[in-house]
């Protein structure tokens, strides 16, 4: 194996691919990062038990192989020695059957390899399963839904977000059963019946590594993992097993009433609002709806004091008097979500589950439970 | 208690007074930030075991006192609150005996204020001993030693840094054992005798809250603490007890090689270098002036790898061949301390202490104890 390649080119790859590196000691080899020299690229891969990265190089002027070859190496000192690097073309040579050289002009690193046989063997098979989303619409998916899918393993279900087809609609849908985030997108042509369960984490993953909001991204669906092809760049995650809950039924489509506010706003008076509610188990504030038409968020904490934020919505569409206290948290994380400078709150009673839409934010909803409160 | 205070004023104090609030819970009222409320100003105090920060705003046109009054107020939640409110000015008025009302147009908070009588009283008096400096050099001294002290407590004398008066030198001086760090000044005329240990941390938090280079800094020492007297910012620390070593022999003055270099291409060399050396144990580099006059910085580790770096010095006062080894972690961090472009290493024997000292770094050296290897 021979090589020489500019080092930020290298390091660009390395940046994305790194981020399937296990951190786990269990499986040592796959703290690893595999390069294949091939005649006209390389590729880097790594890979966890969740997702797998594979970067494809293709031999250029920045790039010159001499001699082919296959080796895995330590994937962090590998992300560190090139990071550290000033110069602008670094050099790799295999050496002594188990080692691998890195070389610039002043700078000599001789790295042991990790055991290539090791590494497990991965398929970047396509699917007949497939369909073509831009980056883009991608990245809002995974903005819109990711956060609100639950962090704890009770029920692996939920800590990934529900994608399903329907004809010529896709659906997102997340929930950790207190809230649910949903955004759905029409396509003008039809697409195969798809109803997979992505995990969460690698969603957040995949958003780091796809960029350019220009391209496209093809979804090849199999029955435990799903590939993600962009660019030169293959990502893979397993799929989660199980049921997801059927959802449909819980967004109320009638309202009481409906709140618009300017997001920043409202956004502020509740951050305010829960600045005595650290806890995750107390952070729970009230809004009020009064007669004349503003409203009120509050929340006490026995040993510090309370808080009071008044807000006149900018348009309500009708004035019942009403009282909701729900988490600040789950609120903030909803609010966050939309790109659009108003949002509309639809409440459908003081114990009732309430959702959040914004003008721009078209296909998309945010719902959250309320609380009772004495 | 009544005032208004503009938002900006009241947060650039709270940021500076807030370094010194207790984060332990063993004194619940060292939490609270202590306000008095007097004719013409306020005053806002905070206080741990190591340091006491007082800052006073007088009256203007942004602070307008309508009724004076004492309170301690959770310090925490005060600066949050303020750190929070986008509102120009804020309203403080006392309410029911242990509440405060925190008003703007629209938010409305009330805090629980602690037990005011609890508060420690605290002395800004001044001393008959003591010294001004400006805040450019104190800057300097803190900068250039706090990092050498030590961070065990086993012995706490050098957790501090050792400040002493001779007829019209200063000296400070910090060590953790392995390395040591000097900066002295040369004053104009003579000051009185002082021997004193400045707790690191203490100084480090100073550094923080001194910013307008151009300042005079009044230093008022005593036996037990230290008061720094800064516009209108009064800093005080402890002092630590116990007799600090005496270090004037540990300095070597005559040399067997001395080398200089770029500093940042040194730096980045030794940074490489230690790649593979990243626990506190085994950070050990190995530093080769060759033959030729070039200097090879290499270290192995049987599990990772090796790395040689070459660099040559761009002066060398005498070419004999000799190979030494420190910590790198004491070596850059000794490097990072000087402000000059170019650094001369001056060596004294292969297992010898060496000294760094920079063009522009004047009366400061660096020296570190290097290490016997196989």
């Amino acid at each position: 194996m021979k090589f020489s390649i500019n080092r930020d080119l290298l390091l660009f790859h390395l940046n994305h691919v790194t981020k399937a590196l296990s951190t786990k000691p269990q499986m040592p080899i796959l703290t690893g990062i595999k390069l294949e020299v091939k005649k006209d690229s390389i590729s880097l891969t790594a890979s966890n038990s969740d997702i797998t990265i594979q970067a494809t190089i293709p031999q250029s002027d920045k790039l010159l192989i001499e001699e082919e070859g296959i080796c895995v190496l330590p994937g962090k000192y590998l992300f560190e020695i090139i990071r550290k690097l000033d110069a602008r073309d670094i050099d790799f040579v295999s050496f002594e059957e188990n080692m691998v050289k890195i070389l610039t002009d002043r700078s000599n690193f001789t790295l042991n390899v990790l055991d290539k046989e090791a590494f497990p063997l991965i398929s970047f098979d396509d699917s007949p399963v497939h369909l073509a989303l831009d980056v883009l619409n991608l990245k809002q998916i995974i903005k819109k839904t990711t956060f609100a899918s639950s962090i704890s393993e009770s029920r692996m279900v939920l800590t990934g977000v529900a994608f399903s087809t329907n004809e010529s609609k896709m659906e997102a849908i997340a929930t950790d059963s207190f809230r649910l985030a949903k955004k759905y997108m029409i396509f003008d042509r039809q697409y195969p019946k798809i109803s997979v369960v992505i995990p969460s984490k690698s969603l957040d993953e995949l958003n780091k590594v796809i960029e350019e909001i220009d391209q496209l991204v093809q979804i090849h669906f199999f029955s435990t993992k799903v590939l993600f092809k962009y660019k030169n760049l293959l990502f893979q995650t397993r799929l989660i097993e199980g049921v997801f809950p059927n959802t449909s039924s819980l967004v109320p489509t009638e309202f009481m009433s409906s709140l618009r506010f300017g997001k920043q706003e409202l956004l502020s008076a509740i951050e305010r609002a829960s600045l005595f509610t650290s806890s995750e188990s107390t952070n729970i504030i009230k809004m009020t709806l009064t007669n004349e038409g503003n409203v009120e968020i509050t929340s006490t904490s026995n040993e510090i004091g309370a808080v009071l934020e008044e807000i006149t919505p900018l348009q309500c569409s009708k004035i019942i008097p009403f009282q909701i206290a729900f988490s600040s948290k789950f609120f903030m994380d909803a609010l966050r979500a939309f790109d659009s400078a108003e949002v509309t709150i639809h409440f459908t009673g003081e114990i009732k589950p309430f959702i959040i839409t914004g003008e721009y934010d078209v296909n998309h909803i945010q719902l959250i439970l309320p609380v009772r409160v004495a």
